[in-house]
């Protein structure tokens, strides 16, 4: 009943004519030439649609079972894995050196992108698995790469994250789990991880968990942490598969959505574990990976929403429900498809203008972790690690927010399983928490990003702006109107945020955090506004020159028109909220709730 | 592990001094002495402590089941049933001549709003019953109404409503279910009719199905539906049961939520149907409920956010995470609980400062149905039925968006369905669709209830607060600029909607529609100022004579301003979205989606 089509289109217009890949001097960018680029996208596409999406579905109904210690995912997800293995699916942006493509990291997001729309617990054992390359890839010894990257590019093996324990999530310095050093250079690791994505299932021969425990005797809270490499089964000297390691699935955690996902309680009870990166250091191994992490969650918001609102706008065209009263109708049928309703309409446009916005924006990121990574480009990765909790935690709130709208549009049967839409609404919520909640992503903004190297990237963050909008003042009159001027009072609206935060904060700092969670929504509104303008200039500009596809260009700037009229204006709500500062937020004690 | 306490003396200050429901003119209000308030309310709510709430999260995981024909409701269902059908509940504001208790309105809702908040899915057998009652009890003839009302007062009987069908909705006019006279005063009702809560159960010995129809040879369109009463056992002349109607289920549907109510798919083969009401004439009967079935939704949607609140206050006092930065802390702990967080704090707010503003709009609504019914008050009426479509869907909107927030304080463990937050979020989402879509909630307030006697209602709710800001404009100077100031500029904004709406709709009519929903909003977030204004008076005019409670009026007045402050605001967007007419929103051809 449902459907997902590849949005291929949309990704080429932001790839080739907004980011222009091909012109970027970032390395290795020379590789996306135009027909190669869209082949790649529209094979994966293909495979999204074809074999994934109608297991999405599936995925959800049936869960993942354990039986017998062992977890089986879902019918066909063996299958399908296999299947996206052995195309070459996992290895796009790997290093060469253990069998990967090289290729830029913004293909991977693109083809990440259709993953997540049709399977997003699918795409979690592989996106797992990228982290735990990752992690190894950077601060792995060089035997230690040998031995594990290859089969975890190949998706042979799989990898998965344990941070999480019972009583911490958020605060990890409060954890338990420990690492006792045998003198051989192994340790033995022991406690009780939660939330383990991918904890365990039946799809690869092996499982690499990467697992964050204290070292006795080291610092206390987050300075002593440590991560390691903990193999389900070891691996002898030749690479074979060894003895089975001592961890176990405690359960398998009954879950809101992302079914087909294997989320489980790991118990590791004297674990062989391998050292990875120095002692103590674990948290700065997993911070290297957090850019990249959390873009990636972010692309599961939007891509959720991005499903739901295909399935809402077909529906939407087919469900015959009133006459339209005020435009053309249909006389031979009672009544009309309800997108001639306009409150049908609005809420389609919310959704629309918010994904293909969304869709820029992480791409634009996934561009400058490219250029911060395969150039070294020191502003790059400054910008990137200031937008990365915007990406993450606006994304999932706006994402969530849309795949709402667009099972409303249902109405009753959106309610109804059998239909999907409810998935995509219990599957994108994951995505707010996971990774760091946002109000964490928004304290990360506020209290660090913002203030980092004295504010030297957000000032550049404006500056890039500035200088795209005095750029392209004479570009056309509408779009001054329509683009720019709106543009202009969004960042006026986030630079009053930022000079309230320094003027008051120094006051009391609690009128800083207060505000973080509307101040990072304020941002995402002022990134998706840039993204509006961008892509507006670029559909100008092809309009101007490539006539046989005009209907699409003037489609992407009625779209960015009603961005830029509707939405972008929740910047000045943002800023009434943030400046009304923390005494009202506060003003309770605690016992009073 | 979660938990759900009645909020009494919340209950008790809008009853008691805000409506002042001693000192109201409306027939029967005098019964609602203050000992005999808070002893029903105390009982009812000890009920759903004990009683209803354990049986929450049972109903959830287990769910109804339907084998050999028959729907079997969850472990503990029928006992609960019994229990608060021995006991009286159902009979609250039914009428004495039919068994019931003859008490206001008011006092059944604020009962209701316990049943809602501590297991919404159970509430519904009754809630459905008591609508069945009130189209019986107005539109039936003296016999039926003494055949059927006294079983279904005390819900010995259960009732349900069927209008959908697969094909309609919304469009009633669509409808397809045949009513074909028999020549004896009977009908055979022939049609598939779906989401019937409460279809088919074992908690009753009885289900008295009202079922909309046509009647062959009537008028096209919704003038040609009558409404019928089908009881599943047809009922002898003397009373008892006899002969099984002709009609079953066709399946219960896979729901997100409220899984502890049976949602049927109906199938009516020449099942015996009598007449209710004049023929063709159907949907007048289903109008004359329609306030107080709209009003229950809007409770049920603030009602979860009541107890998904209760419980990430409870969680956030208990949960340890991170050190409180800039004030007290707990030395003796490696955390502090994370209520000491300001993003945390400002959600709670916002939950609460929804939550008791919801709960006062609600309760003003109840009385103004007392008004409308007990003493025919036509302007009462008429205010009610303006401001129904914006408790229903200002109310549910906000309230799935509040469970939301709750579930995120959670963290991860707010998506796993053992907390119970998921619950919430999945149960409440249901209040945003049926009893009509909150879009078609939006329609009804600009298209229906806007214009309704040249906008005689509106007129006279602008008139309401305008002589309320007046009158108390010498109140206390704190009140002026913290309530007053800020409830004027939201009615401003309010006004200019409206005149946006007269003088561009005569223009393009679709500019109104266009912004109904944002209408909607803008009229839910007056409504709660309003609210708020009066709670602050009130609790101004309590903490100069009762000392002993200060703390509970102080934290009123706290909440209140918050409210005013932060959310109020929200106003502003909604006008600037309104008055971006209908041109972006049309923009696209449907083929552009």
């Amino acid at each position: 009943m449902s459907e997902y089509r590849a949005p291929l289109k949309d990704m080429e217009f932001i790839l080739n004519n907004v980011l222009e890949v091909q012109n970027s001097k970032i390395p290795g960018y020379k590789d996306l030439d135009n027909e190669f680029l869209v082949s790649i996208l529209k094979e994966a596409g293909k495979i999204c649609s074809d074999v994934l999406f109608p297991l999405n579905h599936i995925g959800d109904s049936e869960g993942c079972v354990l039986e017998n210690g062992v977890v089986r995912t879902p019918s066909g997800f063996k299958e399908a894995f296999n299947k996206i293995r052995e195309d070459g699916w996992t290895t796009i942006d790997c290093d060469t050196e253990y069998g990967g493509q090289g290729l830029p990291y913004i293909l991977g997001t693109a083809v990440g992108e259709m993953i997540a729309s049709s399977n997003m617990a699918f795409g979690m054992y592989h996106g797992l698995t990228h982290g735990a390359y990752s992690a190894i890839h950077s601060h792995g010894t060089d035997q230690q790469k040998s031995e594990y990257l290859p089969k975890l590019v190949t998706c042979e093996w799989t990898g998965t994250m344990n941070l999480t324990e019972p009583h911490c999530g958020t605060d990890l310095g409060l954890m338990r789990t420990k690492a006792v050093p045998q003198g051989d250079g192994t340790f033995k690791i022991t406690g009780q991880k939660i939330f383990i994505s991918a904890g365990d299932h039946d799809l690869s021969e092996n499982i690499i968990h990467l697992v964050l425990a204290k070292i006795p005797g080291g610092p206390e809270g987050v300075k002593g942490i440590s991560m390691f490499i903990v193999p389900k089964i070891l691996v002898n000297e030749d690479g074979t598969l060894g003895e089975r390691n001592s961890l176990s699935v405690g359960k398998i955690e009954d879950k809101m959505g992302i079914h087909g996902n294997s989320t489980c309680v790991m118990n590791y009870d004297e674990a062989t574990g391998f050292l990875i990166g120095a002692e103590h250091k674990g948290m700065r191994a997993m911070f290297t990976m957090m850019n990249e992490a959390r873009l990636g969650v972010g692309l599961q918001g939007y891509s959720q929403a991005e499903v739901a609102f295909q399935n809402a706008a077909t529906y939407s065209k087919e469900r015959l429900q009133g006459k339209n009263l005020f435009g053309k109708t249909n006389k031979e049928t009672p009544a009309d498809p309800i997108i001639v309703h306009p409150d049908i309409r609005r809420s389609l446009m919310d959704q629309k203008s918010f994904v293909e916005g969304a869709r820029a924006f992480t791409y634009w990121g996934a561009q400058l972790i490219d250029a911060a990574s395969r150039s070294d480009d020191q502003s790059a990765n400054g910008l990137i690690s200031l937008l990365t909790p915007v990406i993450k935690g606006f994304l999932t709130d706006k994402g969530f927010e849309m795949t709402v709208q667009a099972q409303q549009i249902f109405g009753g049967h959106g309610y109804i399983e059998e239909w999907g839409m409810s998935q995509y609404v219990r599957d994108a919520r994951i995505a707010m928490i996971y990774e760091g909640a946002n109000g964490i992503q928004a304290l990360d903004l506020v209290g660090r990003k913002l203030p980092q190297d004295n504010g030297k990237y957000i000032l550049e963050f404006l500056g890039l702006i500035s200088k795209f909008i005095k750029e392209n003042k004479e570009l056309d009159s509408g779009f001054q109107t329509e683009f720019l001027d709106p543009l202009s009072q969004a960042v006026s609206d986030l630079q009053s945020a930022g000079e309230y935060f320094l003027r008051s904060g120094q006051k009391n700092p609690l009128n800083v955090l207060a505000g973080s969670s509307d101040f990072m929504h304020l941002f995402g509104h002022v990134c998706l506004g840039f993204m509006w303008a961008r892509m507006a200039k670029s559909a100008l500009h092809c309009l101007s020159s490539d006539l046989d596809d005009a209907a699409f260009y003037e489609t992407k700037l009625k779209t960015g028109r009603y961005y830029m009229k509707r939405h972008l204006p929740t910047t000045s709500l943002h800023l009434t909220r943030i400046k009304s500062g923390a005494e009202c937020v506060m003003a309770l004690e605690p016992e009073a709730f």
